[in-house]
């Protein structure tokens, strides 16, 4: 088998790279076949927030190959009862993850074929028996570089269990009639100060709304109004002035917004989850 | 073509490791050719500073095996009318990059050969087609990856356009003379605080100035004096007394300055730009 | 020789990822050789801290394959008359590294078997002679090149000089009696907070500490109390509640303390370091 043949692993964790620990994980990938290649997806997810590993993953394992094994570190749990998983995608990729939360936008938008329960009495480092606090590098880890090495197959990971028994966190989905679409904000671009929706494009395009478009905006946060104002809905950044606010189409083909060149977030003192609202309406006045 | 004939891919950016963006870009390059080898430049380029974004570039690319593709996103205007292009030294590598500026010293001090404009009819990630938010991972990621793997040549990028129109920063030149010599802060170590001027080794020596002498240092803002003090010359940090500042030749054979394991921007509340000038002078009391 | 008969290198500094030194350092490494893989260990080791470079490397360094070249530029004496080294683990690794105190844990705790000075006349950066502040790139990065390449075999470094002349820092051992354990907070876990003593888990065992035990803690700083309580000895973070002290068993099998998903360290403002002392104390009450 040529190391081409053998599948890339991703990393993403919550660890950040202040210290040591991605690379021991790193360490043992290697150790276990020196020929496989590793990825850093990010080490910064939120700390314990499986809700942004699951966004963040599913955000990015499209765009890798086939057959790709992303590794999702995010592990409040660790070393209790939850499930230790891989999980394999309908479009042929795997998942490694504690079964948290972690895999609910890959299990929803993708779709999980089969998932198992990595088995620790083969799966797992032995020369560090004895710590449960590490199984990024003990566990999760070592079984993808197994996985991935052809050490194992997709069977060799553990038993299989049912898909529906994969924990989630809930989904809300927008509400779109003419001339009106109301949903939340569910992810931040947090480099950039940027709010995702989980509005698509689509459903945008259909409510009625354009390109160049005013559009009136309602933002509210536990049901009281934190921002309202008449924004452009562009192409991208540029379109507007520098610090301006704007409605854009994300990279991912939701409707997001953001202040050009600024932080839209920092501005408006604005955030994501289930109890940020956006609502856009057509301005009949315009 | 055995993968070591195909160029390394070196990626600079304002992303940040934060999320999930550098990991779809990186995944782009893996899927059009698996062999790619790919390092991370930066991608805390400070956000739309194009001016850094050369800076780093220049300061960097010419350590790498000639041929080496570097990739730098710092785009502003992304998905407005600014050129995307990639550009070939006249001592063989290639950058992939918006024209915006980040070209300015490369183009200065290395040289431009040729420049093309990437044609988006072909070189463009189809699958995403309809966002235009994320040239990174659609456009310029995608082009080198096709470049480096062999896909396209230089001329598959698109058409070719006069080297002179490719969009520069204005750099100052300092003033020597005997005695005395006067430029600017051009950019920081952001890391250790310390900043760099744009007098090479080589004028400060012409001059008159030789390490071990205490030189006399006026650095203004905005024409006001802002730090005055007698500071030595030395080859390296450990040759003062820590908390001391003093000046040093940088990695780049400039005239720079630092506080020893300390930090000399912080210090004395000192930044880098064209309105930052350093003047040093021989001190004849000494 | 195939590119996997040649040594991985991981590389550990205090630079960050901020501007370009690492890429410049990466490239050189592969202008020495395209074949090799190099590895990110971390660029975040705090500034100057060869004790924390030395804490980080040992944490790291077993995880990989044997012959692994890990090189670590913390170094404050850059361009002084510190020696510049490579040692020569007993297990099979080889360390690139300034003599200055960064090679404790690993010289202590797994062994040196040769260290060699590196011979600047031979194993130094032409091309950037002059400048005396970037040893990573010019020294460390290029000599571990070389010498994993096979350009140069270990007698090629320059040098062999006795093990005993190597720089350490002092190591404080714990104290051990029935019921009774005392050490030093060591080192820190930076991210999630957690402070990590100098105590193995057998040493707790034998002083007849067990999981679910609660424990009665006294950590002083300087002599003076600076946390008292009764904590829970677990076997991972979640065996507590959100927000609840506990000690554990850390990844390199010493006893630690955290706050379950908390900042054990930002809470009760704690830090490490010899003059961080903490008791363990079998709680009779309970």
């Amino acid at each position: 088998m040529s190391k081409f043949d053998k599948p890339i692993l991703v990393f993403q964790t919550d660890f950040t790279y202040l210290e040591g620990a991605v690379s021991s994980m790193y360490g043992v990938v290697k150790t276990v076949d020196r020929e496989l290649e590793i990825f850093d997806g990010t080490h910064q997810i939120p700390q314990y927030d499986t809700w942004s590993a699951s966004y963040r993953l599913h955000q990015s394992l499209q765009f890798w190959p086939k057959g790709t094994i992303y590794v999702s570190v995010v592990d409040p749990g660790v070393g209790t009862q939850r499930r230790a998983c891989v999980a394999k995608t309908v479009d042929g990729y795997y998942v490694v993850s504690p079964d948290n939360g972690s895999l609910t936008h890959v299990k929803k938008f993708i779709g999980i074929e089969e998932v198992r329960e990595i088995d620790e009495s083969v799966n797992r480092l032995q020369s560090t028996r004895g710590t449960s606090v590490f199984h990024g590098r003990d566990l999760f880890g070592y079984t993808a570089a197994r996985l991935a090495s052809g050490i194992i197959d997709f069977e060799g990971v553990g038993p299989a269990y049912p898909v529906e028994e994969i924990v989630e966190h809930p989904i809300l989905e927008p509400e779109v009639s003419e001339g009106c679409v109301k949903g939340i904000f569910e992810i931040n671009d947090p480099n950039f100060g940027n709010l995702w929706t989980n509005i698509p494009l689509e459903s945008f395009e259909q409510a009625g709304f354009c390109y160049g478009d005013i559009v009136r905006v309602r933002v509210t946060h536990a049901g009281e109004a934190v921002f309202t104002g008449k924004v452009r809905f562009c192409p991208s950044f540029g379109f507007v002035e520098k610090g301006e606010a704007m409605i854009y189409n994300n990279e991912l083909m939701h409707i997001s917004m953001a202040v050009s060149q600024g932080n839209f977030c920092e501005k408006y003192g604005l955030s994501y989850g289930t109890d940020w609202e956006a609502s856009f309406f057509i301005d009949k006045n315009v």
